[in-house]
């Protein structure tokens, strides 16, 4: 069967041609521009191939994923300029004249490692980007989260001491949210150079609290059987073993699951499929239309 | 057909005989004293009631609700004296020789919300109870929501300005989460009085200032369609607009969703089984057995 998926992310795009990552028939990233060149290089690289039974589109958001509503497949309130208000699905449908599934660019990801990576068999996860920004998805209950509109973890707040950290913020809406303080561009703005090619310890070391912040709230409000984290900044080596102990220390052994405890180093784990985890379950969306 | 419940609570245990709110045949409430003689005296209530099929408990926790492992039907990590490690479900299915479900207080609240109440229909919403402690149970996509443990909002962390709020938090475990800000114990023991009969307007606004932080946390992470609140706290009636003020305030526009703006009464609501919420959903999961 020949899918198509799209990483429809805030910087780049990506667009594959396949099944899954054992057949990867054709893949492209280009860079995020007006809505109007993007959406038409997308369509563009999928027309060239006759026989796609339908696209899946993870999108960078917050976006509308209700059926029926009649702002389904847009992308809604984001501050990129030029993408509020920006209807990518039936774009795509009508230049394509083919099905299209839509999805958050993480619960694509999310689909992706329960599919094929690190979240394999798992009925309640999170997939969660440290990149640009920071997002989540996954799935409660063996089906993707959704609800309402669909979570926004990088927009929860966290405790901030402004003292040791006086940086004000960059989350437009919200200023010190979780993505305020943590995400690339957080890194970036507070420490005036790029943060994540930088190898101070004190650097990596906040980072690690507010990821683990943000972490520990996941956790006791869904109570997911693994997070994966994905993401440019999750690249740092040294981040992995500094957010586990952070968790570590503010669960406080409250929870007695050995999952929390001793096999932490199981329970946060990077995204197996890499930076293809988006597009990856971008065609596996896909195939949930065929 | 006659199903027993339990709302199995840290300071009372309710036990109900019946099949719903409008054939509730009997009711009783006692002090939760030793696990050995609370245990007992629920069973002395249902052994009087020949046709019993099923009994559903809705406990305090954490709890173990993992359905294989050696410790489930036990309450594990409680800070409350002699419950730690106490084994429920198993002392009463074998004490009244019946099917026993177990589930989180919480859970068993969000059960009967569902079944009779303020969320009846909904896939993906919270049930938060704001009482002695805080805790939250509900669904996703439609099932009750476990996980690897179970939802314990309670611990998450918000931020804490010390110097309007000097309190350091009540949580034996992490001092100013949530639960250790804005609990009723919380409040109690910062204003030195009872903090829930006073009016002064300064103790509800910073109160409603917590509760919203964590509201919102939880709408960034599992989007629920709506969230109901329960508990002794929430019987303050200004608590409601207060709340509902700061959440819309806390979320700036992000999220454009109706039921996030202008609806946002419809958003946040009462139980609307009120104190019986949990006793009647801890029926409806007896039900879940027969």
């Amino acid at each position: 069967m020949t899918l198509g998926g799209i990483e429809a992310g805030g910087t780049k795009w990506v667009c594959a041609i396949g099944s899954g990552p054992d057949d990867l028939r054709d893949i492209v990233t280009f860079p995020t521009t007006t809505p109007e060149e993007t959406i038409a290089r997308a369509a563009d690289f999928f027309s060239n191939y006759g026989s796609v039974a339908a696209v899946g589109i993870g999108s960078f958001g917050p976006i509308d994923i209700q059926h029926g509503s009649p702002t389904w497949g847009h992308i809604t309130t984001t501050p990129k300029p030029g993408w509020a208000d920006t209807d990518i699905a039936h774009a795509l449908a009508n230049a394509l004249d083919l099905p299209v599934a839509f999805d958050t660019d993480v619960n694509a990801a999310a689909l992706g490692e329960h599919r094929w990576g690190a979240a394999v068999g798992l009925d309640t996860f999170c997939y969660i980007t440290v990149g640009t920004g920071i997002g989540g998805g996954g799935m409660a209950n063996g089906r993707l989260m959704h609800g309402l509109v669909h979570p926004e973890v990088g927009h929860m707040r966290i405790p901030h001491d402004h003292e040791r950290d006086p940086f004000a913020g960059i989350c437009p809406y919200h200023g010190d949210c979780l993505e305020g303080l943590a995400s690339g561009e957080a890194i970036r703005a507070r420490w005036g150079r790029a943060g994540e090619a930088n190898g101070d310890e004190h650097i990596w070391q906040l980072e690690a609290e507010y990821l683990a912040l943000g972490l520990v709230n996941v956790i006791c409000t869904l109570s997911p059987e693994r997070i994966v984290l994905g993401g440019g900044v999750m690249k740092q080596p040294q981040l992995f073993p500094l957010v586990r102990r952070q968790i570590s220390e503010l669960l406080g052994g409250y929870f007695r699951a050995h999952e929390l405890e001793e096999d932490l180093d199981d329970y946060v784990v990077a995204a197996a499929l890499g930076d293809r985890a988006g597009v990856l379950g971008s065609l596996e969306l896909a195939r949930s239309y065929v």
